[in-house]
């Protein structure tokens, strides 16, 4: 299945719009732990499109060493209407894409510059999916690469090579208009004092309790948005600082779908923005429905 | 696909159990609202079977006029150990077996008598699932048949005609000893003044909010069990009179894994007893392991 990148920006763009105007149904996704992992499933309901469904995607860390992917997801499309189920899609792709385009939508909004040196912090295939998405919606001059393996930041330059591509360290990378943080971190990666002025962050990787990838000061002088904020509080970026007090719900300045609407934007030029992205089900259902105009499909009875 | 009703049985009273122990993990189901109906999502892991997985499940109460069943169901089982989907299973069969099932345990271990009188009131689908069930655990002597529509209780009767089956009023069907109620209804269908001291009745019909099938003070009067304490409160047939201050979660005797491990049951052989059943997703785990080593499949590639 091939799909344009950019479309894919644009169908998770106008989720994040209904999302912003109280349009959809969307309770929390909800965990069950797993003994080397975790599955998560996420209901929604978007009226405007006329989109129903679940995804249910898992997370296991251990699984590349066993030959499957850490994350694998499934999506059932259902008919409003009369609930059949109008489509199964392995949605393991399209969960990087849709993750990618909120990053794209993020940065479009809030980076609040037309070309910018994009900063990666970790190069899985989340990076991959942020730059991807990113460099559709506005020039990237450069590519500044940081991953805990050397040899990972080089191969994912190399891959990378029609972008002018550098790897450094991580005071380097930082050193950026945008960055973006795509590590499985249980404690900052990025220190505040790394950060200069102005910068926009895509903070990706904090997707579950516990996890966390920027020093939490620089949440305390960062505008921050997140794309839900049940979810957020509960696995983003924000959650670990929030449990030990160091931020509150209280300072979570909007969340994305407002941005699109134009009701938060940056304020000053000098403002750090940070997006805090958790994805959400309604992401799930745009691109699906995205897939479905495009996709190859194998007939199956029902009911 | 061909079951064994009393391996149904036996494989939801295995998970009933481990449910009555504390050894599953089991979020209450989501409901997403829909312009005719609503989904619900039911995930689901039980460590002692190894099992995990999700059912999706609609109610869409104008379906049949459209050629389509009023409740579909699709189960994903996943692989706990790598979260690798294994299964996709159509469990629009599998729904009503493993409720039926629920109610034959209900009444196994509570109805005290193992030659039963069994009183119909609705004779859809689940009530047929529900006779089926029953009928393989203990011995039914006679059935009792009403339904809103008097041309549907002699079509039972007929479909039945392996049971001693008569058709009449609500007061005759109540006359029971075990009653199973299965009808949509959003107002009390049975009165207490109809069953006699005994009784064990299985309370189905009411699976959301708002729905109700006994008039309250039979709760009063009973030792409620519930499937799930959460579910019920929430969409059981206790939940409407909780809503108006008529039952109090306080007053649930216990719950249906309880009464399976021996911790709860019935004191004497006057006491009415009622099995409020929402529907788990425990329930609908094991049954389709069950599926899955008897059942056809097709290989759909993943991931």
């Amino acid at each position: 299945m091939k799909l344009d990148i950019h479309e894919v920006n644009l169908a998770v763009e106008a989720a994040f719009r209904e999302h912003g105007s109280g349009n959809v149904q969307m309770p929390p996704k909800v965990y069950i732990t797993l003994p080397d992992g975790d599955f998560r499933t996420m209901p929604a309901y978007m009226p405007a499109e006329q989109l129903a469904g679940i995804k249910c995607v898992n997370v296991h860390p251990e699984n590349p060493g066993k030959g499957l992917p850490t994350v694998m997801a499934l999506t059932t499309i259902l008919d409003p209407g009369t609930g059949l189920p109008l489509a199964i899609l392995n949605s393991t792709g399209l969960t990087d894409l849709r993750t990618g385009a909120a990053g794209a939508i993020a940065t479009k909004y809030l980076a609040g510059k037309k070309t910018v040196i994009v900063g990666l912090v970790g190069t899985g295939r989340q990076a991959a999916a942020q730059l991807g998405a990113i460099s559709r919606e506005i020039d990237v001059a450069g590519v500044r690469i940081w991953s805990r393996k050397e040899a990972s930041a080089g191969k994912f330059a190399e891959k990378f090579s029609q972008f002018d591509c550098r790897t450094g360290t991580l005071p380097f990378v930082c050193d950026s208009d945008v960055i973006v943080t795509t590590t499985p971190s249980r404690s900052p990666v990025v220190q505040g004092e790394w950060v200069h002025e102005g910068t926009h962050i895509n903070a990706i990787g904090a997707d579950a309790p516990g996890k966390e990838e920027l020093e939490p000061e620089l949440l305390k002088r960062a505008m921050v948005i997140v794309d839900d904020p049940t979810q957020a509080i509960h696995s983003g970026e924000i959650n670990v600082p929030i449990r030990n007090g160091l931020f509150s719900p209280a300072e979570i300045a909007g969340t994305l779908g407002e941005v699109v609407l134009g009701l938060k934007k940056r304020t000053n030029s000098n403002q750090i923005t940070i997006f805090d992205s958790t994805g959400l089900a309604i992401q799930d259902l745009a691109i699906a429905s995205l897939a479905m105009k495009t996709g190859e499909f194998q007939e199956l009875e029902f009911p």
